[in-house]
């Protein structure tokens, strides 16, 4: 994509051949999206900046930025991070029954429901912090894994990285598909998500960006290696914007969030000049998955659905635009 | 190169028999390289990494970085940076002469060598956050462009973004070319080595990591901008293993560097399992370039210099591997 000579390079005839015939695939491109206002709005911009035209835009500036709880993935009831971080903290209690001092790691251990949901913020974001530290961002990454590949959403009995949603990771593909360099910027941590965004969202590791923690560089019986400290910065709301600026060096033309968490992202995207996309996955479908907005804790929608009505932002609506929410088990 | 499939779709079939004609041109890699030690090592250890065996090693993990000054461009007798903070600074102060109260801007505005060169390491810093800080990323960017199309080098009398050095373009070009994902990691400021590192090198800006300013985000006339503060992180020595760690995610399996700056990020490259590579650019050609190590104040190779020996990394001798240094003029 950034080397299409060199890429050639490497393309023989007969693989050309079989992609030619592939290609007619293309047709299926956001195929779990209705045929609706908010479909054509995406497919008239795409094919608006990519078009020769007033509105062009060469693929190097082509950046699109996604948040993912909320918008890529399931963040009700709790957000998956919350979920793993329960998880790693009754594992790393059971190792070290010292910590069951700590608020947070007694309700996780003890598996209750309710006790869990009795936590303060502030217990929950000092577990947060605790089950991510002092430990090596290699084995952080294969924890998260391991964990993944066990645990289930408890409505959709399904691994998380499965209760994705389906049209959006439909709309990554077809934004690459025409170009466009795509990253997450998301409140998550950030290898938290690589350790499955690949696979689940087709978005490298290195196009993730979110929250994390200040690691230090030491060296363990050898090796060089990277430990997570409980040193933590939150990219969420205004932080986002600096975020991408630092990672990315550049303004995206298409953003996409749900939450109050991602104005600023929103705004950022669309008030550069051109043509811009601002999108808003809105929860509005209690029965394939669930409905929230304004009142929520989790995902809050207020600002945000005001101001997409004013910025001319797209909302889309899950139970309207979306033929189907999850894809098909593999 | 991340999505091989997708791309093949964009193929046609005469633009693939085109380039299986250009790939005769794969030939001519590493081409500025004397058949020596160094040449050979990088080649022995692409081709280990790439083929099928027991070094194999998969595209996606394929990761190299480089440092920039002094690994791939001059940065003697003075950082490329500081010549740009010294020309930017002459030009604010031009218009708003209340700013020649601080040394740095004083002796920058006189043009007066000897007054530059009487600066103390912490006038400088001032003069670099100084006009680094109060402006958007945007603008900055384009100050940063436009220096760069005017500016020469003092000594070789060409412009900075071609005072590069030929054989280590080629070496990302061929790194690339194998499906490495290319990453410049330096104490640069970020989003000025983005302004030109897409063209001097191939590295696009999201694969630029650097030292960088916090920005703000804020609205300038209904526009939302990010504004750059004076508060800046530095990306050296035992931050830059770090700074990797948070922007690509995953342990490079090649480092290229010239300092001790680089030590921490060449140990962190080359300790970890598999087969690895460790490079260093060793300036010992005062006749083409400058000859310097562990005695220079810019650039200091010391302490790499002798972990080099130790670890089995390659030095690159300027004057013996390389045919050529810059590239020919354009």
């Amino acid at each position: 994509m950034r080397q299409p000579v060199r890429l050639l390079l490497r393309v023989t005839a007969s693989a050309a051949a079989w992609a030619l015939t592939a290609g007619v695939a293309g047709a299926e491109a956001l195929a779990s999206w209705n045929d609706g206002a908010s479909r054509r709005a995406i497919e008239s911009f795409v094919a608006a900046v990519t078009t020769p035209g007033p509105d062009f835009v060469p693929p190097a500036e082509r950046i699109a930025v996604f948040d993912n709880d909320g918008t890529l993935w399931v963040e009700q009831p709790i957000y998956t991070e919350v979920a793993f971080s329960l998880a790693r903290a009754a594992q790393l209690a059971k190792a070290d029954p010292s910590l069951l001092v700590q608020p947070g790691f007694k309700a996780a251990a003890s598996g209750d429901p309710k006790q869990i949901a009795a936590l303060s913020e502030k217990d929950l974001l000092a577990l947060v912090v605790a089950t991510h530290a002092n430990v090596t961002t290699e084995d952080f990454a294969a924890a998260a894994k391991a964990w993944m590949a066990e645990a289930q959403h408890p409505r959709f009995r399904r691994r998380y990285d499965t209760a994705v949603y389906q049209p959006m990771v439909e709309l990554i593909s077809y934004l690459r598909d025409h170009e466009f360099n795509v990253f997450i910027v998301s409140a998550g941590d950030a290898d938290f998500m690589r350790s499955f965004a690949e696979e689940a969202y087709g978005v490298p590791p290195d196009q993730v960006i979110g929250s994390s923690s200040k690691t230090r560089f030491e060296n363990r019986g050898g090796r060089w290696v990277l430990v997570r400290t409980p040193q933590m910065t939150v990219d969420d709301k205004a932080e986002k914007p600096p975020n991408i600026g630092q990672h990315i060096g550049a303004r995206p033309i298409f953003a996409a969030g749900n939450s109050d968490g991602d104005l600023q992202m929103l705004q950022y995207a669309t008030s550069g000049p051109g043509r811009r996309f601002g999108l808003i996955v809105h929860h509005d479908d209690a029965e394939r998955e669930y409905a929230y907005d304004r009142a929520s804790k989790i995902g809050t929608l207020d600002k945000a659905l005001d101001e997409a009505a004013r910025s001319g932002w797209t909302v889309v609506s899950m139970k309207g635009d979306w033929k189907t929410v999850f894809p098909a088990p593999r």
